[in-house]
């Protein structure tokens, strides 16, 4: 293709893509949406997409052998998988947490949601950039305060000033995404403790930990854990997805961990039954040791790899990347480069896939955030990076 | 064994299933409990289980085809499956009713709680017995007031005596589940229709018509259609399992046909990311006529199967059969039979588990709750009965 035909394919390219962006509203368009609306594309690699996808073969190799294989598909679907406190029941041996403090969730969002809807109300505090759902999901009513995380820190937390804005405004709950999503900013132990201290007399608080098995403390990459926290704090409400980390979202599989009554009032009226039965063997396995030791193994692999493509991605030309203790890297674009731009040249170019994040509040600047796919398409994604932007 | 040994061992099992049942609250203790707990069961046949096996039959082969073996599965595991609005909009195709007055649940339990919880205020008129969620879900609050209904007609509704009670009460709402469970009485569509009209000046009405596709308005077996019934009383929402009619209730499927202003409360805080992949692939089946067709096939026999089971039933002694439309025949138990031994000696000696109704409230009498479970199980289960009844 020519220089000017080509640069005519992209712009047309570029104004599909704005155009689905536009009525997804705060979710980029999914691939199989820009599959079916623009089917001139070849799509090689979905950096949109989060999930460990090491984690997601291991689930099905074990899915193929003990359901499918055993012929025991058909009785997973067909009958009625167990109730919220059975499931609850599997993953307190999981996760080191009593039964009475899960709530097993539809996903993680169905818990979003709930928690929104029926804990935070009044005045929240909410770090910003940051996960849309809770602000989108927040009740009429409730008066979101968006606490500005500065861009000379890299977007990181700074305990301080958090802490004072909430008291001084008198907010009864604050929320934080840790890591944080799209900065992949992370908030480690000891001043989340600090935090959850100051907090303390504040109704709730909400850390959503659905990115913490990419989190680093040190070098040895040991799992982290804040379950302490919610012993400590019963304020403190603790949300997981397990689409990310183990690659499921389909199986639509997540929890929280807060008091007991908080479970109790969530029970009382909703969520009796919301595991299907896929999602019921996913944490029957989870529960089980020699799963999570082969799942240790790809979870390490997959932080390694974040690790790897951060480096790669820091030798690039004109852009800037932010530490990211997630599974991904938020990747900041020089002055006259456009995120739109970038995100429409890879795909035509490269059939590459980033998220565009010039729809999330509080990103000052051009940022595009790529996901880790595992580091034969993390190269892939790099290569085509360097094409673009060199 | 000797007739004193098999008393004994009988007793031994009636206890356990005595116990289980008391721990189970209003559901029946699972096949899989059962199994767990007494081990030294053989159960050949669940009927207490209520689904139509034909039709999951055609949803496995289906699903073997079309995902497992054509290397999809994966796809439907690993990435987010469609939001509410998108399945509903497949759904509206199916069922002819405008997406906008769709809600998609997780299984319909999770609508039953949502409707009580958001719409269902003051007092409720709610005819017993019947399908126990609907006290239970009540918010505390909420006045329920139990409408007995008449043993003499059969636990029939009468559409004058409800409406006169409930209007007579000023209630606000009013539930009715058609086909009833465990009762199988059907109120046929023009007799609804009269009921609504009285009804009209109320809040809400909900029919729960998870049973429908096994009702009958005549000989013809022509599938029921309410949705018309929605469109011309505002106040009435439908709600509809999938778990009964196409036996997959481990794929949390299931709706609700409501105004489109309650679609958007509903929608606003909760429910939005509520379908795993399972269900939405048997959404999308669901849309395609070639399914339907070959569905209303096994619909048709499943019906045909349960009215044959009923005219054998009502052929035994000391019982009495109730007119069914679901998928179940309710059996009285003549006095001096008390159902909690007829459930355990027909477990012991025949590995049939039967629903022991004596914690239905509003049953007066002792009763057994038979599921269809296709014709050949059927005439075990008449054997047996035969066997443990003469």
């Amino acid at each position: 293709m020519s220089g000017i035909r080509q640069h005519l394919h992209e712009r047309v390219i570029y104004d599909k893509l704005a155009r689905l962006k536009s009525e997804s509203g705060s979710h980029s368009p999914s691939i199989q949406t820009l599959r079916q609306t623009i089917p001139e594309l070849e799509i090689r690699v979905d950096a949109c997409f989060l999930s460990n996808p090491h984690a997601t073969d291991l689930f099905m190799k074990y899915l193929e052998v003990e359901v499918i294989n055993a012929g025991l598909l058909r009785e997973v679907l067909e009958y009625y998988p167990s109730q919220n406190r059975v499931i609850a029941a599997h993953l307190a041996q999981s996760i080191g947490v009593p039964p009475s403090n899960i709530i097993v969730g539809n996903g993680a969002t169905e818990l979003i949601q709930a928690v929104m809807y029926h804990f935070v109300h009044g005045k929240v505090v909410l770090p910003i950039p940051t996960f849309s759902p809770y602000y989108e999901f927040a009740r009429p009513g409730t008066d979101v305060s968006y606490h500005q995380l500065s861009k000379a820190r890299g977007y990181a937390l700074d305990i301080e000033d958090f802490a004072r804005s909430a008291l001084s405004q008198s907010a009864s709950a604050a929320i934080l995404i840790n890591p944080n999503n799209p900065t992949g900013a992370y908030l480690g132990i000891a001043e989340l403790r600090e935090l959850l201290e100051r907090l303390r007399t504040l109704d709730v608080v909400v850390v959503d930990e659905s990115f913490i098995h990419f989190a680093r403390e040190d070098e040895t990459l040991t799992p982290i854990n804040l379950y302490p926290l919610a012993q400590m704090y019963p304020n403190l409400i603790l949300v997981k997805s397990m689409s990310k980390d183990f690659g499921v979202a389909g199986a639509r599989a997540g929890y929280a961990v807060m008091s007991s009554e908080r479970v109790d009032v969530l029970l009382a009226d909703g969520f009796l039954w919301n595991s299907n039965g896929i999602a019921e063997y996913f944490f029957s396995l989870y529960s089980r040791p020699e799963f999570r030791q082969q799942y240790e193994s790809v979870r390490r692999r997959a932080v390694q790899e974040t690790v790897d493509l951060q480096a790669e991605l820091s030798l690039l030309p004109r852009s800037r990347v932010y530490p990211s203790h997630g599974n991904f890297v938020l990747l900041e674009l020089l002055p006259g480069l456009s995120s739109g731009d970038l995100v429409s040249a890879l795909l035509v170019r490269h059939g590459i896939y980033l998220r565009n994040c010039d729809d999330k509040i509080g990103l000052q600047g051009s940022y595009v955030r790529v996901a880790s796919r595992g580091a034969d398409d993390n190269s892939r994604i790099v290569e085509a990076l360097k094409d673009v932007l060199l």
